[in-house]
């Protein structure tokens, strides 16, 4: 059987550690290819670049093939799928290791899981990586060793019935982390507090910055998971429908016709 | 009673056509209050800006409380509700009328619908609304008539139990729209065929471009509803959780966890 094609990517950029971790994770599988942004692009969600054309230099990363890319994190992964690797199959893309949390809300504002995600549309198994740690130069060891195990079982086993995993590790010692739990993505929100100040030219700016604030206080959460030491697994999608709220709405298909119709 | 306080944004910028229209239909319910885009963000998704600071311009748009902003359709929707209204409760956030479609998974690409996300996430009932027409003067009397309806429909009745709807509107006269169908979020993807080109330098260059391809034949899709001549209407949400695969997936808990602690 020849080596699975793992397409390696995140949002931190070409240079961030994280990304050389789990690059060496994804040698000891598969062919790596890795494509990545040439800036940070952290908070960059599922943004594509659509008014400006994009660029893709080929870079040393030791002895792997590895491109950056000057557009987000999601033309990361359409320009490997369709120009780099356009007449291959991608067996697995893996997204990170992201320094800083993705769990709860934090999913949708994430390049780093926006990436694996655009990969999982186009039906390829992905899984997002992140370490709750910002910091550049956190401790990778055990996130690297619980990737490991992760992709060692995925590239066995598959992911039905879904393509996309989000995986969030405690910043803590291989020892100290209790073990894996595949969970809910917990409800959230981030509570924004700008900070406003006058710019060298004397104009007023505002800077985000904020808290996050945890609304669920279920034990089946990411987040229940990660505050107990826990690494949290969440099997995520992209049909935003809710699908409960349907039967309810359905008053606004009649009347709203009615309205149009005779006004 | 007092008159709602709505506010309205959109991904295509504050000259927008659009905006306009959506703007016109929000003057009839309640007090209103625009942040926009200060140039078009199409395609931004659910991007924040972490890097650099934000400016808030107030500019005419009529005789209403209007601001142009430097950042995402999301930064306009936070800033809206962290700066500008603070102190004050929003009844509803209304995005749009978008130039061009936004059902189906472009829902997670969208600019618009990210910025009405936004808000639901932060407790506001939001609906985003877009008109399959990419052009800057497409008409938008059928789509006025139809957003007046449902805004008059959730100001009455809110929303349970979900935020935020996603509305999209044929471009066909109001005379030809046969109704309006609640329905759920088709299943499909985009095909991407790059444009490769030399720069002015002689360097190479990639410009995203695609087609949709519907891998959906449900005939209570946003896709069916939109191909038959209805306006959908998909209740969203922002739980990514595919719940169903949490089950099948409980065998990488106990594996991974035997890995890290016995390796």
């Amino acid at each position: 059987m020849s080596k699975p094609l793992i397409l390696v990517t995140n949002d931190d950029g070409i240079l961030a550690p994280g990304l050389k971790a789990l690059v060496g994770v994804a040698s000891r599988f598969g062919e790596v290819v890795v494509v990545a942004p040439d800036s940070p692009q952290s908070g960059q969600g599922h943004a594509i670049t659509l008014e400006s054309p994009l660029r893709l230099r080929k870079v040393h990363f030791d002895d792997i093939d590895a491109y950056e890319c000057s557009g987000t994190p999601v033309d990361c992964v359409k320009l490997a799928k369709n120009v780099l690797l356009k007449d291959r199959t991608i067996d697995l893309c893996l997204s990170g290791i992201n320094h800083g949390a993705n769990s709860s809300i934090n999913v949708i504002y994430s390049g780093t899981m926006s990436a694996a995600m655009e990969a999982s549309l186009e039906g390829v198994n992905s899984i997002g990586f992140s370490l709750l740690d910002y910091n550049f130069d956190a401790d990778f060891t055990a996130a690297t060793s619980i990737a490991e195990t992760i992709v060692e079982q995925v590239l066995v086993n598959g992911l039905p019935p879904c393509k996309l995993l989000n995986v969030n590790i405690p910043s803590l010692p291989a020892t100290e982390i209790k073990g894996m739990r595949v969970c809910r993505q917990g409800n959230g929100s981030w509570i924004e507090d700008f900070q406003e100040g006058l710019d060298p030219r004397g104009e007023k700016y505002y800077w985000l910055t904020g808290r996050f604030v945890n609304k669920d206080h279920g034990e089946d959460t990411d987040i229940w998971a990660l505050a107990n030491g826990y690494v949290s697994i969440v099997p995520t999608g992209f049909d935003l429908t809710v699908h409960g709220a349907i039967p309810s709405l359905k008053y606004l298909q009649e009347s709203a016709f009615q309205k149009i119709m005779y006004k």
